[in-house]
């Protein structure tokens, strides 16, 4: 997938993460990461990518119908739908991302980018939106459970065995997990994350 | 099960949360949470309850496995057994209060106060324990995944069908990232969480 067309997507163009790779290896281990789940999120990623505008209809579904998510892509109630649109190409990267690149430097740069762009670090400065300046970080927590429970139905339209799906099922949680803890950490005080 | 002989365990005796029950209905409805949910967590204490000893082996295995997660009960490398076996019996009892408490104003109030004792706040405290100040919050995310993974076997030892199995092992998904965002409170900074 050509992906430099997307704008204020900037993978490999970001400061350095402040959690090593050391770090990351330690997270692996604790979500259980293996080189299964490698070989599994790249199946979900050949799965997935013909599906991935499905599947942001389905996450944006649930945001536009909940107006104390829909507020952070707000200002004064008022929803800036071009914000929405730019943010949803580069979601759709991110699913691409996910499950295809190796987690490396680069990749854990871009974390830390994310997770930066949703708090008043960074937010709505790429899009020039208008829109609430903080992702409060339990929505980010919390959204482990919908991104993990709506992803099952798109890896079972792949022609898949069961025990394939499972096993990318498995293998995307403890992805989507891994990710929402990195982008915790601008969050979290000095020295506790 | 009679709880009030499990050494520091508060229960009921805390200060109240700083999270509202308003701002909990928004947590349990992005976690998708249901009255089916309630209903497969109150199945799955009855068969979790017998278990409690045989799930806590595999988790303080998990533990004791990795240096980097002993260290937590420990202090220069000298685990503290003491604090270990007296958290054991709380963890054990945490097991059975997900699964079959009212998430109230109680409830919310002791996962407030869980969450402070894994900080410096009120780390080590309880128990009177040698060991590090703090555990980190990205290990309380990451969690999240093998507190899900491996209770599954334990959900299957109840002669409960496959689809039971299913929802009971959804329901707790849900009530585990519920408990640990609720823990991320006082890791977060001022008007983040
Ligand atoms: C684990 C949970 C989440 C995931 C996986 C996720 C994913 C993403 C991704 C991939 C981006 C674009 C990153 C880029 O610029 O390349 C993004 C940005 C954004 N997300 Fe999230 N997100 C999560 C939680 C949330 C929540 C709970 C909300 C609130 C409804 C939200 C709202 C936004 C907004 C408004 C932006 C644009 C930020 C900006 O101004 O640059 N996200 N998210
Ligand atoms: C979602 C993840 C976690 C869950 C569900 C969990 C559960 C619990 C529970 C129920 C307690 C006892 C609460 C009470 O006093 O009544 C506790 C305390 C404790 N946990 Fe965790 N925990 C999690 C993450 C961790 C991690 C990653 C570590 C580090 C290895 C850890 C180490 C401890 C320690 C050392 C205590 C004792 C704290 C004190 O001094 O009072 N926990 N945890």
């Amino acid at each position: 997938m050509e992906t430099t067309n997307i704008p204020g997507y900037a993978y490999g163009q970001v400061n350095r993460s402040p959690v090593t790779l050391a770090e990351l290896e330690l997270l692996k281990q604790t979500v259980l990461f293996s080189a299964a789940d490698v070989a599994a999120l790249a199946q979900a990623g050949q799965v997935l990518a013909p599906q991935t505008d499905a599947i942001l209809d389905v996450w944006y579904g649930f945001v536009g119908a909940h107006p104390y998510l829909l507020r952070y892509f707000s200002l004064h109630g008022q929803p800036d739908g071009a914000y929405l649109a730019r943010v949803r190409a580069r979601f759709g990267q991110w699913i691409i991302d996910l499950c295809t690149k190796p987690y490396d430097q680069a990749w854990l740069d871009y974390q830390h980018e994310i997770g930066l762009r949703h708090t008043t670090a960074k937010k709505n400065l790429t899009d020039g939106a208008q829109a609430e300046p903080l992702i409060h970080l339990r929505y980010l927590t919390t959204f482990i459970v919908p991104l993990t429970a709506t992803i099952k139905p798109f890896l079972q339209n792949g022609g898949s065995s069961t025990d394939e799906v499972e096993a990318m099922h498995a293998a995307w949680f403890k992805a989507v997990t891994l990710t929402a803890t990195l982008w915790s950490y601008p969050y979290v005080k000095e020295g506790q994350f």
